[in-house]
């Protein structure tokens, strides 16, 4: 059985380690932090020392973590992945990262040999517990063959998207629609309030027809209760959103809708709610 | 049993009588062309030959017809509905209609000792069929629960919003979202494009994530045809999206999304859509 | 001489008035409330009982009341102006009404062999008084050249557009250009102070280079100063921007720069705004 | 008289260079390809082989280069600017760059002893030629004094702004107003236009109202012919949207006018006019 590596366990990472065990993998793990390995070992996996080390011991090794910088570092330093790969090897970065990073990183991995797949996820806490993520996945096509089989131990759904980059690009698309649908809920919410009507039974109805959606089911109660226990941070959707129109105007696509939308998150972050849940943009629209 | 009346039976309200008519009820209708009441004929309903033998002849009238005009004709004529009301009957109108005409009608209706409820479905031709509307009720508290077996045998979902005119407030917030969340979709699909993604796998993605919804499932693909088969008509969802943007102003709401919407829906209206279904909205946003 | 009338005397019509006066016209006045045609008397114009009997005097009559309603009085009720007039006379209305409204009063003066022009004017209480207005009108084109020497005594610039109607569409477009300037100055101002510039110089530079003009010179320093001394109502723009959102849908043309800015608007209204100048819209932008 | 130096003899750079040397000043000048200086030699100009020749035989440099590398290149490469200043000398940077270049290239210039302003124009060619250039400074006051005489032979207004960066953050406010005002035209002309109004009769009512300035009475004409000879291409003017909507969001101040205008920008890029003059994006409106 393949002999699999994860890096970075953090709120993402540590889950689908998790999850990787529990499919019976041979699991060799890292983490800034080393005390977050401890649960992970517990249960049988094998403690690295650095990011290289995990290489050397896996075929595949999985990177999760949390922002661009961190991924460069702990795949081009001198004790990273990269270090430690070689031909026959794959390394799949799942975290979300900018294309001019995955293409870096790609280029000094194909160098080694080895082969390279960005694979971002869509979903977040619960869907990683759960094993129900979805990886967007760009670049080499036969490691992302190799790899399905622990994608489908983390995850619902891995789509193939081509090159690299194209993984980054999805997810974009996907934010913004899921940015844009949340604040025209804020606005629907907020129409029916000035109007008189039952936000409970708005939500009911939206529950029942042809718009209803697990977003809405989740979000929509807490936005009665103005309450936004953070799953996706308001700044992160913002920059998504930022990201998606720039990618609008890199490709000459129009987005009014999207961009009016924007418009409420930056209005959002103005009044202080950047680490609130990215539905707290309701505030800005009512 | 609650013996019940049914007027238009057009698209929507010949299934709804259907529906009726399975539920055990004595039935009666009427159409305007009344070749249309042959079907209900032979499965046991009675025909009548005005609205208002419909209204006399019943417990609990119904009624579902295109527009506002012919709202009050049918209420209100010569031989229309009113004049075969009186005290312990009841009278639903379904159809979509503009508060004033409700409340017109409403008085007309009370002024005769019987009881009145607006009840606009939310939902079209397919739902219709099978039983699974959503009716958005105002008016009469007591109507409503009386007419509720019936409104349980033509739909899913039957909620009580208070005075007459809510019901159609409703609806128009649930269609002022429907309007965005297509047109985001639409956005989304471009942007997916013109930056080389495959619509397919877009769709696939959103289908499986949080903002899964019937409406990107049944209208996505179409969307990738370029098909706009019509189930619910353009030009009534920005006619729709128009009122909800006069409603916001008139309470005081801003609703600078559904109008960056809007003016999307008004392109395509521009371009010819108008009878379309509303999804054609595409072609005005790509 | 061309005897003149002029019916209404309010903070537009009295100065306008007085410019006739200047001119040399013998001129007949009426007001509903009489007082205010004192001044007038005192300077030589004839007060006539009703506007039937300013019609009835006079060669061309103009009018300058406050809404379509006052306009369909002055010139439809029983003494009004459509009763004093007859062939070889003129009726020019210079309010600012519907074009249904002037439709019906344009064939009600054509039903008595006189002739018609709709002429709603560009400009406010100290054009009015500078004799500097702009009439924009549309109707009888013979008429259009008698009344030109009065109109000349009254405004600097006079437009003929055509059918009746066509005025009060240049008006409403003039003025959507207006708010959305007035919305960019408040966007530029408030981006300037949240950048740490300093607004006065803001307004220098622009009063000095490609975009400056006369509105930005008046109203810059108000908003500067968060004062919003009224000219023009904040409700009035909000209704012109509608209308002209509403002839942009009529006519198949998106406006989604006005229809951001109506929803600014808008939510100056729900600040209680209604009554201040326009430019509070800043309070609603920044 | 202060010795003064010009960098850079492009269309803005050739005439602001003829004014200096109208106003009496010593001059010498460079440019990247040295027939450009030859018109100016004829005229009494001395020609230097470096951007640092030029520092060094001057009390003051100018430099009018096309964009923030050539700035760049010409401050701090091995013969530039920089390596010629020193204590007393002072550079004044007239080219439109980004804050962060303005920074880099001050704290260099500053490190020899010599002061350092930044000093974008607003303006373009004709404005160049006629010594009507506005210049946006910020950085050393005393410098700005001291230079005030050779920018008020080039320009008709310098203001002062406080610390480096902020004269282009005032210019890409200026600039958003402009590009919102334009688009704002080109959708009342649209409107105009469908509406069955004269074009050249809305222009004429614009020039003589509150709105009036050189902008559409500039432009105006030509949207009407539908010409777009280029005085500041289109390209420019929607990457100073951008950069302004991305001042709001750094500031915190939603700009959903602006944000409108610029997806008008967006489509007409697409539209193949990134060259054609910023006033093209009517092609887009319409």
């Amino acid at each position: 059985m393949t002999k699999v590596g994860m890096i970075g366990l953090g709120i993402m990472g540590a889950p689908m380690a998790l999850n990787l065990l529990r499919g019976g993998h041979e699991l060799t793990v890292w983490n800034r932090d080393p005390r977050k390995c401890e649960p992970l070992a517990a249960k049988g996996a094998t403690v690295a020392s650095t990011p290289r080390e995990v290489a050397q011991a896996c075929d595949i090794t999985f990177a999760m973590v949390s922002d661009p910088e961190a991924a460069r570092a702990v795949a081009l330093s001198e004790d990273g992945v990269v270090a430690g790969l070689g031909p026959g090897k794959g390394y799949v970065d799942v975290s979300t990262i900018d294309p001019e990073s995955a293409v870096v990183i790609g280029e000094a991995v194909k160098a080694t040999g080895a082969t390279y797949l960005e694979a971002p996820v869509s979903g977040s806490k619960k869907p990683a517990e759960d094993g129900a993520l979805i990886f967007l996945c760009g670049g080499d096509e036969e490691l992302y063959r190799r790899a399905m089989p622990m994608l489908d131990e983390m995850g619902k759904l891995s789509v193939y998207l081509g090159k690299i980059g194209n993984g980054a690009k999805m997810k974009l698309v996907v934010n913004m629609i899921m940015g844009t649908m949340l604040t025209s809920l804020c606005e629907g919410m907020s129409l029916a309030d000035r109007s008189g009507l039952d936000l409970a039974t708005l939500l009911q109805v939206l529950d029942s027809g042809a718009v209803a959606n697990p977003m809405f089911a989740l979000k929509g109660p807490n936005l009665q209760r103005d309450e936004y226990p953070t799953a996706f941070p308001l700044k992160h959707m913002q920059k998504d959103m930022r990201l998606a129109l720039a990618l609008g105007e890199a490709t000459g696509q129009p987005l009014p809708v999207a961009a009016a939308a924007n418009e409420d998150f930056i209005k959002a972050l103005a009044d202080n709610l950047a680490d609130a849940d990215f539905s707290a943009v309701y505030r800005a629209v009512k």
